[in-house]
């Protein structure tokens, strides 16, 4: 279910491809994000249901097939994972550990590099605060992208897992100064062609 | 690293293949087990070491790309995972989860049914005690698959991995009598053909 289909020339005239997904054991979420001039557009969202598997390898096959579909189909050139790093037990986080073990070998197996984003980490990008609803992050989503209600999928695992296509997209435009550079001085003075206006 | 290579037409003489794997996220172990005359053989075992790649999903990508490997050079029939259902902590749990999904993955998409099985279920089937150690079931495959000392590898991954395939095999040949049947007796009245000297 894809909110828009597109062809592989459309494909061609993106500057750069986000794939997010929102692994989870019964829904995944996935949005693609396009790039063009530095900023980005929705391409597609959807989900991938998983209540008519009844088996648990029906199900994690049916992840590995769709995602692989996905990244055929939309040739990403990253990918970002909406992953929780605690869960309620550990029975629930190894069931959840291989849906998206899963999902990262259909990337993986393209060569298609992962990123994790901790879901508050993704809802402060979006919204501007950690602790947002799902129906926040949706609504910022829509206004943001501009996404037509029509194409706006009701369940709320298709935004999500768009929202981490769009933090990753954030969090590779900002300048690196949190990677090896305790203040903007030192960045500054390690990168002074990089910084405007000096 | 196989304990001993073999041919594809080596493997076209074997009734049967069962792959056996102990997944980790620092050493996975296989075991490759070839059935003939419904006699289990040792045809290879051997380690993927996992320490030297530094990211994680270095990690995860060499799990999906040596199962892949070694499911495309032994072709086997069925997959034994061993797979622990309870662990130290959430976070443990969904690393090993993922490990495990990955080399799933490599499995599901060759169309191998996997079957898992509890440590405790393995020891069962391999040396009679649920609470036996590494070592005796090592000892124990040793003496039963005649491996001679120099095939048998030090790790014991290798040999839990192999005992995974052994256990299967015990699995697969006991009469259904657990599924379905509450007794020898009415297992006896519903397969008359199946037990001899009626």
């Amino acid at each position: 279910m894809n909110a828009c289909e597109v062809s592989r020339d459309d494909l061609k005239s993106w500057d750069r491809i986000i794939m997010g997904i929102d692994p989870g054991t019964n829904v995944m979420g996935y949005g693609i994000l396009g790039v063009k001039n530095k900023k980005p557009f929705m391409i597609a969202m959807g989900v991938i249901e998983l209540h008519r598997e009844d088996s648990h390898y029906l199900r994690l096959r049916h992840i590995f097939d769709r995602v692989l579909g996905l990244v055929e189909s939309f040739l990403p050139d990253e990918l970002a994972i909406e992953a929780p790093f605690f869960g309620k037990n550990v029975q629930s986080m190894l069931k959840l550990g291989r849906a998206q073990g899963v999902a990262m070998a259909a990337a993986l197996s393209r060569d298609i590099p992962i990123t994790e984003y901790e879901p508050r980490k993704i809802k402060q990008a979006i919204t501007g605060s950690g602790a947002a609803s799902k129906e926040q992050v949706r609504e910022m989503l829509r206004r943001m992208l501009k996404i037509s209600e029509e194409n706006l999928l009701p369940q709320l695992d298709s935004t999500d897992a768009l929202g981490a296509a769009l933090c990753h997209f954030y969090e590779s435009q900002r300048p690196q100064i949190e990677k090896g550079c305790k203040s903007w001085k030192e960045f500054i003075a390690k990168n002074p062609g990089k910084v405007k206006g000096l």
